[in-house]
């Protein structure tokens, strides 16, 4: 794409006046159903990305991590250490791993029980959900009964949650859901192991 | 989807010998090109959610913003503030408050030139380069150049590029591609702008 000095600035023109009323347009704020899914990365480390934003500002935050409770994870061991972030993990690792429906049931309403108890206790800004979409996939808890505190939840608590697959009626309900397309992966392609600092 | 306890074992054990199979094929390790393209929010964030991991396991991090400079963002309060993480932010904003090209293309010069130090240095184990694809897509550095600096990278450096607009020689040159696909955003849908913890 060539421009010269003069297209350059009616594009950039054109640009600012499409922004500016579209900023216009939105005006109010509120807590946000925030959902990424799909089979590329980037789902769980987009909702950290948010919480280092959260963080940032000195707001309250708090995760569940449903599913990599067997995993050590540098993320708990980073957002866990830091005062105004509640990070709890859930979980034998994942269902391949512990063969067990009954177990990972039990396991996931323990994982909710702390879910439900930061998004009505009114004291987080925002609640990340990691992997419960896979919770629900497996129906390891009944979705109208997440759905539900979901729905009840402040009204300026953000929640995001992540995993693949995650059910219509939570799509419904979002307000913000991006899908995470896998276009080129290592594993696949190359060979190269899941490493630290990418995956883990 | 419902699943007895016997076909949610037989299926549970089917996925374990999937994943397993996977991770011995994948038995090497190398520094990444990653690259977060596409319309959908999740792009810079996912980049964080990195970070975090990197700097979790007390590597050394590299961050370079392209584009966001003159917006206060609270990533960089919060992850700037770390010890073992450098980061840069360069430019004015984005190009449509600017309305100057040589300007702009001056700016992403001076970031890229912290970003070239920092990829050479071998001091990294990540280095983020935040809307690095839109400025090559304005064209404002010239994309061979930085694909010869990319290319030639320590052998161990995960490199993160982000932003609309992936050049398809870069997409090429990367490791692991995602597009990041808007589904839902509530700017758009419901008029609510861009919020504190969740955009910047």
């Amino acid at each position: 794409m060539k421009t010269d000095t003069e297209s350059h600035l009616r594009m950039t023109q054109r640009r600012k006046e499409g922004h500016e009323k579209k900023q216009a347009a939105a005006d109010h704020e509120k807590g946000l159903l925030i959902v990424n899914t799909g089979n590329g990365k980037g789902k769980t480390t987009a909702a950290f990305g948010m919480a280092v934003r959260v963080l940032g500002h000195g707001m309250k935050l708090g995760v569940v991590q449903f599913i990599k409770g067997a995993l050590h994870t540098s993320e708990r061991d980073f957002l866990g250490a830091i005062a105004h972030c509640d990070f709890v993990t859930m979980g034998d690792g994942y269902t391949w791993n512990t063969q067990n429906r009954e177990a990972d049931m039990a396991t996931a309403r323990k994982g909710w029980n702390e879910a439900r108890r930061m998004i009505e206790s009114g004291e987080y800004r925002m609640v990340v959900l990691d992997e419960l979409n896979t919770v629900l996939k497996y129906e390891y808890l009944p979705l109208d009964e997440v759905l539900d505190v979901l729905k009840a939840r402040p009204a300026m608590l953000h929640v995001v949650v992540t995993g693949r697959h995650a059910p219509d009626a939570l799509i419904e309900l979002a307000d913000l859901v991006t899908e995470m397309r896998l276009v080129k992966h290592p594993y696949r392609e190359q060979g190269v192991k899941a490493q630290r600092g990418v995956e883990f």
